[in-house]
């Protein structure tokens, strides 16, 4: 296959954005303004509001409503060529993307690829704990999570049926907590007066926790008033906890077993495999060291942003994989390139902490504003205007608003469907 | 694994319920009402409203607003009892009903598993021309028409592109002049501006029938209409033509070759399997003929409504498979239920056709009520009330209300998700 080599009208310098996240979509609509060809590959059609999947996750959202297609968000931008291909390696030499069907030449280049889970040297947990990343990621956590319930309902063993009831969520960051609290409002109150055999408010909802406290990033009050928060939705959260084997039945920790049909991996982050092409050293996370101004060392025409990168330069610790680093990082990336083609200076980067969110259930948040703590149902009420506002697409918004009141009001879950392929074979039933 | 026949307080009587469709749901409902016990079977856990399933596939709506989780629906009624599981035979003598892992005894069953596909006696064209019957499919369908307009803005190659923008529908009934319908107008106004190579305007859809006319259980006239007013959505109506053969990159009709492909299927209709292990005579389409009280011949005690139902003692010619027919017929079943009860005797079924609509496209669609005939935007605008009337839950009304009415002013569609696996290796790329 030969490489596409679009015509270049004008002679315009072409930028190539791999990844449509958050780094991808903000770096590809500042560059946009400017003269330059840009062209945005993503493996999918649509760009993810990541935030919000465990809404998918836990049956709350569609996800059509935490998405919208790359196409149409650059829709308005003429400059802006989008194609939907799996970006396999980078050629720094040739200055080229290799594609899995092709290759794709550049003179500018902004990796923003993102990252995955990472099992701790242990691939075949995976399987066993989906972690949440993807759309088919959380369908596949709200099929498991729903039909354990279908199967419990039928199950006549109470041990199994106990099992069947517990679910284990590994990891204490925002995700771990968003996921665990979501799992403990369906049990106590969408599905309440729906079985007639199990009582789904005998659920189980077990939080791991490798570290001393949850929500690690944010101060300490916070971190143990979204432990009291979790706790009084019912979640039992273990400090301290390390997760030393995954069965279909149980989560091993060091001596403790706890019997478990469904365990869920909130903990692990590893960065995009497309790195590793790149041939410069990576951190244990398999992220790349980048430059003060987001550029690859030795290579002031590539750029990598987002949970790709590792920026160390601001406090000496690495900047986290948050949306907000992701969004600040595009745009800086986006006008470093187009001060390079004006004949400018490149600047560097700073990250602007406007504060931190993490929601853990109904009417319970936490938000950190540097001075400013607030948790309880004002934190909440921030999170929801917050992520209401930054969701891309004027029809999700107002679709997601009058789910979330109508959720708020009926304690029910619009999106309760088991779809996709039958329960694994490892499933009782 | 032992029979599961649940306890019996007070010795109620036990109906199950194979089937949580129309028939099933309403014959449910109607029956929660007496002092009976119900037990309702079904294979997923949600009530699919099929007459929009075309809209998830077309991209317009998200599975979770056509579809509500059975469970929910019936939760007030504490006599009834909803179980996820698959009934794989009925067994008249020992009145019980087989499941893949168990059996289930009644005293009176109601069986409304509804129809799939028929390929007619081409099972190898099902992988190649997916139909329209589950969520599952839905998706699938949508997977397959975005995904050629990516792999189009890709290939280089004209023939091939022209093929990737032809989209053949088979079947003139409903649901082919419903996806037909859809597929004109995403290409033509919903990816308007969203590609750089390709122009989605150049799309060609083709709908294959094989009567004479379209839509062949309308009058003439309403027939002739609705092929106007696809023919002006820009779909080739192609009547008088069989499918011969069905490859991955054409369709054949005879010794005319339409290079296409994304090949959909809406001909055929095969009634649900365990219609089979009823040992009873069944009609070429695999459905029981049943009394006129919608009994199973010989067996008072077990009811067959629906698609899966061969009624033919009102005029001759059995009853369409339409969403009416079966909310009456479950309804019917149910009240024979209570009356043989009772002790009083069952009474004969009588469709009461309220009228029929077709949708066709934004403000096109037919509506036949008898003597009165109606075409274009009033017959559309009755098919959106009727349609958002009927849908179950109010959140899913105001959802799909607000999608509709988004669409209607921004010729967008909200659920433009390429999810699933990846592309099927016969597509190029």
């Amino acid at each position: 296959m030969t490489a596409e080599r679009v015509s270049r009208p004008g002679s315009l310098l072409h930028v190539v954005i791999v990844g449509a996240g958050f780094g991808g979509l903000y770096a590809a609509r500042t560059l946009a303004k400017h003269p330059v060809r840009i062209t945005v590959v993503d493996r999918k059609n649509y760009h993810l509001f990541q935030p919000l999947l465990y809404q998918v996750a836990t049956a709350a959202l569609a996800p059509g409503e935490v998405a919208a297609p790359i196409r149409s968000i650059l829709r308005k931008y003429p400059n802006v060529r989008v194609i939907m291909a799996e970006a396999t390696a980078i050629d720094l030499e040739r200055t080229c993307v290799v594609l899995a069907d092709g290759a794709l030449g550049y003179d500018y280049l902004m990796l923003a690829t993102g990252a995955s889970h990472s099992y701790f040297g242990h691939p075949e947990w995976e399987p066993l704990a989906p972690g949440l990343k993807t759309v088919e990621d959380a369908l596949e956590i709200r099929r498991r999570i729903l039909s354990a319930y279908e199967a419990a309902e039928r199950e006549q063993d109470p041990e199994r049926r106990r099992a069947l009831l517990t679910f284990v969520v590994v990891g204490g960051g925002p995700t771990g907590v968003e996921l665990a609290g979501a799992i403990a409002e369906i049990a106590r109150q969408t599905l309440r007066n729906d079985f007639r055999l199990i009582d789904p408010a005998e659920t189980r909802v077990v939080l791991v926790a490798a570290l001393p406290r949850i929500l690690p990033p944010y101060p300490e009050d916070l971190s143990k008033s979204a432990e009291q928060q979790l706790r009084a939705l019912g979640v039992e959260v273990r400090t301290n906890a390390m997760v030393t084997n995954i069965t279909p039945d149980a989560v091993h920790l060091g001596d403790e077993l706890i019997p478990a049909h469904t365990t869920l991996w909130a903990a692990g982050v590893a960065a995009s495999p497309l790195a590793r092409s790149l041939g410069v050293p990576l951190d244990k996370n398999g992220r790349v060291a980048v430059e003060l101004d987001l550029t690859l060392p030795g290579h002031p025409e590539v750029y990598v942003i987002g949970d790709l990168a590792l920026f160390t330069h601001q406090s000496g610790k690495p900047l986290p994989g948050v949306a907000p680093v992701a969004v600040q990082q595009g745009k800086h990336a986006a006008e470093n390139v187009w001060r390079t083609i004006e004949g400018l200076p490149r600047k560097p980067f700073r990250y602007v902490n406007r504060g931190s969110l993490a929601t853990i259930g109904r009417a319970a948040a936490v938000a950190d504003f540097g001075r400013v703590h607030l948790s309880g149902f004002i934190a909440w009420l921030m999170w929801l205007v917050v992520h209401i506002y930054n969701l891309i697409g004027f029809e999700n918004r107002l679709v997601v608003l009058i789910r979330w009141a109508w959720a708020y009001f009926s304690y029910q879950r619009g999106s309760r469907l088991i779809t996709g392929p039958p329960p694994r074979p490892e499933l009782p039933r």
